[in-house]
């Protein structure tokens, strides 16, 4: 049975997140289901490699699901398209091998958080960021968030008795950040993290800790002791879900 | 009595154009002009560096206003921005010298209009783009934008009978391009136009022309016999107002 692979961007603003869920809220696993479950009249299972929150974008998301078709990759695409609400692109579909599998051949994903580091809104970007109208200090934000690269348990980033995105692979909090950077566009600060798997709220948690320690509320060489004491309550607060968006998922 | 220079930016989308009109639809400078009677608690006259049609956006539109008040710039900055909708920001508010006009004391202006050239949608940059599915032959469409480009007559690229941007200044269909610009990032094509000044839909008209050359639709070597005809049945459709944003007004 052939399986396609759908890479996918959306502007999370007006969704419930990712996942699709028992009571009829709209989310965009919910939309692109109705629209595949539309394209071959029978209903199909869409499995996506990780699901966002509520107000969470994406440039790079990915999803797959097998049926039994022919339908051409570049018809699909069309279909998908003409099917779905315009907060929904889907950017590319792909036959793949029945083996790939969205969420647990991931390798890893980077996400971006992106702030307004100055006083005055933007329309420009609107949704898209978190605005911190007092001067964030990158440099120190920058040297400080050195000691988060590498594998180390994350507990203290992600809510008590939160389930992590990808709690099906594994119960345990210790993740990879391969990369975490930052860049700087006019008055936007962009914040990349890679990482091999990412804790429920993890990036938004680590980003509102990073914010705290750029306006100076969190001290120069707190954020190791914040990481090893593993407990929520010393990190800082949730930074708001629509500066964030998955940018790309690696297999 | 203090001058003041605001510098501002708009998501078009849900405007009915920079102008305030007689009927209560919703401008851009009825927005601002609303704000700006609340502030001084008096009727102020409000000049912007010239009209945005409706649906048109701008990341550096300009305007200018007097009023007998000591307000620090800072403070009516962020007064402005509190009494605005979301979908305007003021970047800048400075004091200037009273012989400061926003509109005749423009030295020229930059469009940028943004073509998404491929099959699928993006929900980035959304409202901001306008697609055309089949490929653009950019190479030649930047080689034929040349002839645009110096001291013109440029009535075939504007309505007939229509009034201009900036009648007042001129009723002369005359006008200077300094600079015309092809850029492309990822699937988007920008179409970047400094002029001294420009007529009623010259940009929309232009880049209308512009995607016919790249469509193969208008042949090589017309677009001197269109300019030259100095008529706008010659030359091709108008591109939509989703596509065109006011980048910066020079003085």
């Amino acid at each position: 049975m052939p399986h396609f692979k759908l890479t996918l961007e959306y502007d999370g603003t007006k969704f419930c997140g990712w996942q699709i869920q028992p009571k009829s809220v709209r989310t965009v696993q919910g939309e692109i289901k109705r629209a595949l479950d539309l394209i071959f009249k029978r209903p199909i299972t869409l499995i996506g490699a990780g699901r966002t929150d509520s107000g969470v974008h994406a440039l790079g998301q990915v999803a797959h699901f097998k049926v039994d078709s022919s339908i051409a990759p570049q018809t699909l695409l069309r279909a998908l398209n003409a099917n779905l609400p315009d907060d929904i692109a889907i950017l590319k579909v792909q036959r793949i091998p029945s083996d790939f599998h969205a969420q647990y051949g991931a390798k890893s994903k980077i996400y971006r958080y992106t702030i307004l580091n100055q006083q005055t809104r933007r329309t420009k970007g609107r949704g898209f960021y978190y605005q911190v109208p007092r001067k964030l200090n990158v440099r120190l934000m920058k040297k400080e968030s050195k000691v988060l690269v590498g594998r180390h348990d994350f507990r203290a980033f992600t809510a008590a008795n939160s389930r992590s995105e990808d709690e099906q692979k594994t119960k345990s909090t210790i993740r990879i950040i391969k990369r975490l950077s930052f860049s700087q566009a006019g008055g936007f600060l962009h914040v990349d993290i890679e990482a091999n798997g990412f804790l429920y709220k993890m990036v938004r948690n680590i980003v509102g800790t990073l914010v705290q320690i750029g306006l100076g509320r969190i001290s120069k060489g707190e954020l190791i002791k914040i990481l090893r004491s593993k407990h929520r309550k010393n990190a800082g607060p949730t930074a708001p879900a629509q500066g964030l968006c998955l940018l790309k998922v690696k297999y």
